[in-house]
């Protein structure tokens, strides 16, 4: 494919990788595809190193890194310590998951440590620094506007800026921002998502820029039928990400993989019991334990609810290795709708071609409809 | 277009139209596509009428019917009268319903008449047994796996009988009752719905099923590029419902149509406060006072709910329509997330010849993504 965005990116398939394993970005890259490595949960020399690594295996070839600042979170503007933000978590939220690990047959840990407050925003520009020195080709961010310093080096570098979105206005006002890529990413999609589904989502977004930028779609997209019903609509490829949780190169918890094989389209919630705001995920008995689960607690605001939540389900994904009954109904993890199709481990090369493949066909699919 | 399924229903294009409104199927057939008139609100003697006027304006050109049975519903199999289920009105529900109103600046009216106990299936064999009088191309059956009679008269008289299904699980159901067509309808359609969207449920039913019945795809979809991008992903072509409540002959409460035109893909909400199961209207105060909205009263079961929904909707509808502050803020009908790019009143006849001219440039943008 030699589309306008496969030009201006030198990728031969306009399919982008989100993910957070190097393997996955280095193999999705060298496949044709771009891979964009979620640098958000590492540290600055964690990171160097990683995309050190990736430099070695992909020879030149562009990929991306993708940063969450969100936009909204509590404490923001108040530069708060992680102590700091440790005492607005009340103690009865600490009592409620030592309780429900305790009803799992898991030993309550209400005095552990907190986990660290994720997704804050102190620690991005930091980590766009480390990025900006290896020869990246794209930079996103999957929550709100990108800051100021994201599109501004952007712009200084001649990076271009990709910004996900889950409704129309959304899109509007980042692009008004000056975002050179937009996401238009449907309700379907596994990790944070609004509420409008990707098939309506596409066509809103795209009317609504008029052209103003490309748009991936993004959204329960795990196969390139899928992909090519969003290029039908206008898009001009697809970003992607719980279809690289299932690969061989994916550092998704073991029993995780299980759970997702075996999922249907059903299995997955929209919830704000992991970070604080929704967020698409397996169901679990974790899940279950929160609103908008029925008579489930109010999830707190980000970041507090994932500095309780991460060191509990860590805890929860090592036992449920092991085989632990009650870990592993509580295992969960982030992932799209689209859950409901991934049926097998492959390499994430395999997965790459397989999409190749299923497109062409679609295209077919569709264009010999008209000619019978 | 000469797809398989345009030679079986004698059809142009595969645009599968459900509307309440006679114009409207009549408008959708003699233009090439498949016409579905929603007979469940009527009365045997209405439906009958209806039929006659269509079958006077399409001249032979295929129509189809739709029947709601749905497979549960309370008081099911004790054929209970509408006095009786009437019995089984909470009085406070009565009482929130008419401070809801009175909320509104609009007279209570808690001891008004109930409505009737709509899909409560009793009325249907009547309703099915008038359709057959008539030359129908199609039976459809929109709630739930059609009652053995229906799968029995359309094998009898060579009429397929189309079922909606909003789960995997549920195609594979329907195909073995006996069903020939299936209607995959996504989260995002208008009415009763699931959970899983068009774009991850039509490629995970058609795997389900394996190319037994073709499979048409539903749920937001309001333009020929959506249902192009249904048919790559294999889909034999689209069934459609809320794009026709703004067309010109639609019967649409003419307030209703205003929002309708006005609302964003985020302006709708799924829930069970019309009818007593979950389905997708637009939000306005009703649906905030009912559950899923926080702090909403839980609804009566099916059809329960719905007598003390549709009375007082049809005192909002009339009093929006004279500029009632109050009822206008009530004011909502069943539509789908595709209401965001529903912007402009047209004819029914010109909403179709634009989906054919919106498919065909969809179709050629997809072929062309391949060329270039």
């Amino acid at each position: 494919m030699k589309t306008p965005i496969c030009d201006q990116y030198g990728i031969d398939f306009p399919l982008f990788a989100f993910s957070h394993c190097r393997d996955v970005v280095a193999a999705v890259t060298n496949a044709g595809g771009m891979g964009v490595f979620g640098g958000v949960a590492f540290t600055p020399d964690q990171l160097e190193q990683e995309l050190a690594w990736i430099d070695s295996q992909v020879h030149g070839k562009p990929y991306g890194v993708d940063i969450i600042v969100p936009a909204k979170y509590e404490g923001k503007g108040e530069k708060l310590s992680k102590a700091a933000l440790a005492e607005r978590v009340p103690a009865e939220y600490r009592e409620f998951v030592a309780e429900l690990l305790a009803a799992h047959d898991i030993e309550p840990d209400a005095r552990g440590p907190l986990g660290a407050p994720a997704l804050s925003g102190d620690g991005a520009q930091k980590l766009l620094d480390v990025a900006l020195k290896h020869p990246i080709a794209l930079m996103a961010n999957a929550l709100g506007v990108p800051p100021d310093y994201m599109i501004e080096e952007g712009r200084e570098r001649g990076i271009p800026v990709a910004a996900l979105v889950g409704a129309r206005e959304h899109a509007v006002k980042q692009v008004a921002a000056g975002v050179d890529l937009i996401v238009a990413q449907g309700t379907e999609a596994g990790g944070h998502c609004g509420e409008v589904s990707t098939l309506v989502l596409v066509p809103e977004v795209l009317e609504a820029i008029d052209g103003a930028v490309p748009v991936l779609a993004a959204g329960g997209i795990v196969t390139g039928r899928q992909m090519a019903a969003c290029v039908a609509m206008g898009a001009a490829g697809a970003w992607t990400g719980s279809v690289w949780l299932t690969t061989e190169e994916a550092e998704t918890a073991p029993y995780t993989v299980q759970k997702m094989l075996a999922a249907t389209s059903r299995d997955t919630v929209r919830s704000a019991g992991r970070t604080g705001k929704p967020s698409r995920q397996l169901v679990s008995d974790w899940t279950d334990a929160w609103l908008p689960h029925q008579g489930g607690q109010p999830p707190l605001p980000l970041p507090l609810q994932g500095m309780i939540s991460e060191p509990a389900l860590r805890r929860i994904d090592k036992l449920a290795a092991t085989g632990h009954a009650g870990a592993q109904k509580l295992a969960t993890y982030w992932v799209g709708q689209g859950v409901g199709l991934m049926n097998k481990v492959k390499p994430a090369r395999e997965v790459v071609l397989e999409f190749i493949e299923d497109y062409v066909a679609a295209a077919e699919r569709l264009g010999g409809s008209l000619l019978d």
